[in-house]
């Protein structure tokens, strides 16, 4: 299979070749503009490579409902330009290919559950926490859609007593996305994160946020196993504290295996950031098996 | 088809015949003792009536990972007479049929799934609020298990600022069981629920904290449809409440037909009590199709 793959950023879309077993023969990186310039850059790159399918992992909110009118569209999002634009339509009308299409972090979970250490589990759940936060989740191999997609960078959480900043996710104030996302750290402190690698209290804070979200999203899905991405996830020291405090948090009450052994529970992405567009790969695969069908 | 369906619960053990529209043909009560006390009886309940396999909703936690060696165990109950207690293989080797087993909110999902409100649903979620609070989650008719299963019971909430209660989960304190179970109530306000019908402020921070968890609930895993049962939300003025704390606290962010009409979205039981029961019947049914398989 030649296979396309797109994954559809905010500020670049990368558009791979590739093929079932996750194989990348190349890719190349386009600055994100309007729809008008950007779609037919991609157009022509990928009509120049034969692809037989093509899989979209896309910044949302996405509409993934089948049966909906705009199914395959950009929503609402704050990328003015591609608020409500039809994304799947466009590419099947000028490739004339299936085309397969998720959220990104939805391709990311897929990418690791098919090619990566996700594979064999059956619950998976990827959270990336960058500029935003967002929350991919696989389940029985099948990619967690239910009435939009999941949105679990915005669940709300406690603000710890010593902690003043006042949240600045513009719906929720101190949900994660607005407490522990890249600019909330750069807002509260007054720096730009990487400045602040050396300061244990803006990690040790960071990590009891994120732990805070993680143990609730154990509590409520029990997945098997939880892969963190992200810029703010280079911070590799954030690792061990994360654990300590879902340990802290839990506090003995589930038993199992994973949580006996969290350094293989709560654990960095795999496949050294090519999980998104694997996972795109697999979204074309799955397209063209369906269309098959 | 004779099913036979047992919600076994830490007060009392509901035995039922059925088939597999869901029908109840009879049931009986036994009260929860010991399992060399109770099981017996059950297990003579059942052979009288020719069961051809038999479903079972649990109290929890429960071992349901088939590869484990104590699947359809009770495990660390505080019921301390049934715990580490082989339910299913005790059923198994008196009555020769196929066993079903899940928990009991489980149960309840796919009690309502199967032939309640939830028909048709992809993602639906079932929250008991009563002397514990238990959630079941069916995703593509599917029980949601993971590593363990549901405990979303226990999510960590945010304590309202003009609430002083410490909380009673000798786990987490503050989880959602812990501030907003039946005995939470009556610690708190130092009186029976049941009593407190009339204080507006009982309900309206009872309906908060229900709130704040079923927000994220909604960001997680993005349901169609939650039900809500247990003794608690046995008082209905809770609904309104939910619904418009729930809407307050998501404050816009999602964009779904179901979110815009929530009084069909956050609803209560819809089978007469029997969504349990019903449930355990469709897991007998399950149960009887694999062996057949």
């Amino acid at each position: 299979m030649v296979l396309g793959a797109l994954e559809a950023g905010g500020t670049k879309m990368v558009c791979a070749i590739g093929n079932e077993q996750g194989e990348i023969f190349e890719q190349v990186s386009i600055p994100t503009e309007t729809p008008e310039i950007t779609v037919p850059k991609m157009v022509s790159y990928f009509q120049s490579k034969k692809i037989e399918s093509l899989g979209i992992g896309c910044f949302g909110p996405v509409d993934l409902n089948k049966k909906s009118k705009t199914y395959g569209y950009i929503t609402s999002t704050p990328k003015l330009a591609w608020a409500d634009y039809d994304i799947v339509g466009a590419f099947k009308k000028a490739l004339s290919v299936p085309v397969g299409f998720d959220t990104d972090v939805n391709g990311s979970v897929l990418g690791e559950v098919t090619f990566g250490q996700g594979k064999g589990k059956n619950c998976v759940i990827y959270a990336t926490i960058g500029t935003g936060v967002g929350v991919g989740i696989c389940i029985d191999g099948k990619l967690l859609h239910g009435m939009l997609h999941p949105e679990a960078g915005h669940v709300l959480i406690r603000k710890r007593s010593d902690d003043t900043y006042e949240g600045r996710c513009p719906y929720h104030k101190t949900c994660l996305e607005g407490m522990a996302a890249g600019p909330a750290i750069e807002e509260r402190w007054g720096a730009n994160a990487k400045t602040l690698k050396e300061r244990q209290e803006v990690w040790d804070l960071e990590a009891y946020y994120i732990a805070q979200a993680l143990s609730n999203y154990i509590l409520t899905i029990s997945p098997e196993l939880i892969i963190l991405g992200g810029g703010v996830m280079h911070q590799e020291q954030l690792f061990p504290q994360i654990r300590s405090y879902v340990k802290e948090m839990l506090n003995g009450y589930l038993k199992t295996e994973e949580l006996e052994d969290l350094e293989h529970y709560i654990v960095p992405a795999s496949l050294n950031d090519n999980q998104g567009i694997m996972g795109c790969l697999e979204l074309g695969r799955r397209a063209l098996c369906q269309e098959q069908e």
